[in-house]
């Protein structure tokens, strides 16, 4: 992989990319695009490099936006919030920041770091803590290879700002979802900062290229009248698990999370296939006629099935056609570790994972 | 008021002063007095100096314990969480501090600070920012004079610690209040950073004086057979509202305050009557018979009718014989911006104030 700058005009497939990894979650694409548009417009383009260039002694900041993305929907917030999320956590690190990078490959959160990579003139990295999205800050792989997520900072849209040290990374999630809770749902963090090598071991490499080739990829099979969500799985190396029309969803915005399930009526080939799609934040579990199809951590996608683009679970509509496909995710999700991070118990479902293609996550 | 330097024998009256002024609230005396007991024996005795002799530019930082006075009593803070309070702030200030305050003159906020003090080799200012104890830490009189809370630090036992840095002093409450929940409803707290002219235009000078005192006043009622709930009375310019036996306490631990209400059933001259005491952490409400006697922010404070010891909320039991004297607050407390922010209203009681001696408060 090679260095690249991205333009305002990449970032619309970048952000259709994001919101497929996002798997339901990470909030509106277009919201971020919208932001990291207005940013790149007034600060100049970004560059964007590659994971095994960065110096082993680089000091790197991730940055993300935390909270229910319906609520993130209606709180737009500022380049001036994200800038200052940064500068609090290097200011309490007593740091210069040379890299910015995201947290999750996911949505809002895939293009708010260009945001702060533009404003503040700092490389971005091509890859990200997760390899998709998912709902809680310990959710990463840094967590899996012993990076600490604190210090880190959180910053609401009024003014409020804190720092956060906290003993375990579970407990950094704690104090900071109470904190966007009461700052209203919706914050932006800076935390897990890292070292250049450190960035190496635990990142997924190269997911903002991914971002960008998957959303120029549902362009081309559009433009080319070929089956775009078919494109998307191939892209993946996943599977279209279903295709049907939105018959239900019932969402709840509870501690901080938009949780919920979605029915899907199956149509042509499905016709009298059920699928019931479980989320927070990002879908979790996917059933079909009471059969447990895939869990996280592999990656459960809503798209539409016309266009392909991406549907996030709280743009999820009666009547809506899409389609579900599920993928893998990075391979360090399946470790024992990884399950107990993510894997469906800690989300409250009493089952073991499944795989994206109905294989089992035990090594 | 001259300085005077505090050693471990003076603790035992100081902390009893502390509970009376307290009102019921401020935390267990004896577990701050045990606590401040050690750091005295092991760090050497403070110097206790008058707010007038504070240098214009010294930086002062007040500390407190933050939560619940029921939960304080089954979690003690470390010397070491009340030591890092203080320095977390400090590092994030960028100053090194030069005297040590007490935020409320009020069971362990009394004697807190004197931890802080004997372990930095520090100075503690003879004064504190309520001239009483209040439930909330944007209710003081540095909120009044246009101080900041923030930039704060909240450190717990386990090692947990953040800095809040908010737009107003009502935000830092409902953060830190959020964050102490969550950290087990007791935390340690370092806040309203100030300098020595800050401190002068803002405290109610002489407190640690006062509370010293005022145990003293009631060893020497006890050991001359006097009267030592009137000694108090007189000794804070007040009057006995009532003495009777404790009927019923109805406490509970919500939104990580101690709430409830108190009955007390005349005896003697008073036989007949019935005082009824609203509490959140501290006694905000005396009824008699259905009559408003008094309200915050004027003092209610319950002494034991025979020893005179000060009764915290979390200690009233059933049968207690107790004394109900008022007192006058700092005038400052009166005006209608304070009222605002500490009368009954404030606290959900929909009351005009009213003074110990039974006036109103407007001026």
């Amino acid at each position: 992989m090679s260095a690249m700058r991205v333009t305002q005009a990449d970032l619309v497939p970048l952000a259709r990319g994001a919101a497929v990894l996002g798997g339901g979650g990470g909030g509106d694409p277009h919201i971020g695009r919208l932001l990291a548009e207005r940013a790149l417009a007034q600060h100049g383009e970004v560059d964007v490099v590659p994971v095994e260039s960065v110096p082993a002694d680089a000091c790197v900041l991730p940055i993300a936006m935390m909270g229910a993305p319906t609520v993130m929907v209606e709180k737009i917030p500022s380049v001036d919030q994200i800038a200052t999320a940064l500068e609090t956590l290097a200011r309490y690190l007593g740091r210069t920041p040379t890299h910015v990078a995201c947290m999750e490959a996911g949505g809002v959160n895939s293009t708010v770091p260009f945001v702060a990579a533009a404003r503040l003139g700092l490389p971005l990295i091509d890859g990200d803590a997760m390899g998709r999205a998912f709902p809680e800050l310990q959710m990463v792989l840094p967590t899996l290879g012993g990076i600490q997520a604190t210090p880190m900072s959180i910053v609401d849209e009024k003014g409020n700002k804190g720092v956060l040290d906290t003993i375990d990374n579970h407990w950094a999630e704690r104090l900071a979802r109470s904190a966007t809770i009461d700052m209203g749902c919706a914050t932006i963090v800076s935390l897990y900062a890292m070292t250049g090598a450190q960035v190496r071991d635990n990142f997924v490499p190269g997911t903002l290229s991914l971002c960008l080739d998957l959303g120029r990829t549902i362009e081309r099979a559009r433009a080319e009248h070929h089956d775009p969500v078919r494109a998307v799985a191939d892209r993946l190396g996943g599977r279209v698990l279903h295709t049907g029309k939105v018959l239900d969803v019932a969402r709840r915005t509870a501690t901080g999370f938009a949780r919920g399930e979605a029915i899907v009526e199956g149509l042509g080939d499905q016709k009298g296939s059920r699928m019931v799609l479980h989320f927070q934040n990002e879908h979790l579990l996917a059933e079909l006629d009471g059969q447990l199809l895939v869990t996280s951590p592999d990656l459960i996608v809503v798209l539409d099935t016309d266009t392909g683009e991406p549907v996030t679970t709280e743009a999820l509509r009666y009547g809506h056609r899409v389609s579900v496909v599920s993928a893998p995710c990075d391979e360090r999700w399946h470790s024992p570790a990884g399950i107990e991070l993510v894997g469906p118990r800690y989300f409250g479902y009493e089952v073991d994972p499944v795989r994206f293609d109905g294989s089992t996550s035990a090594a």
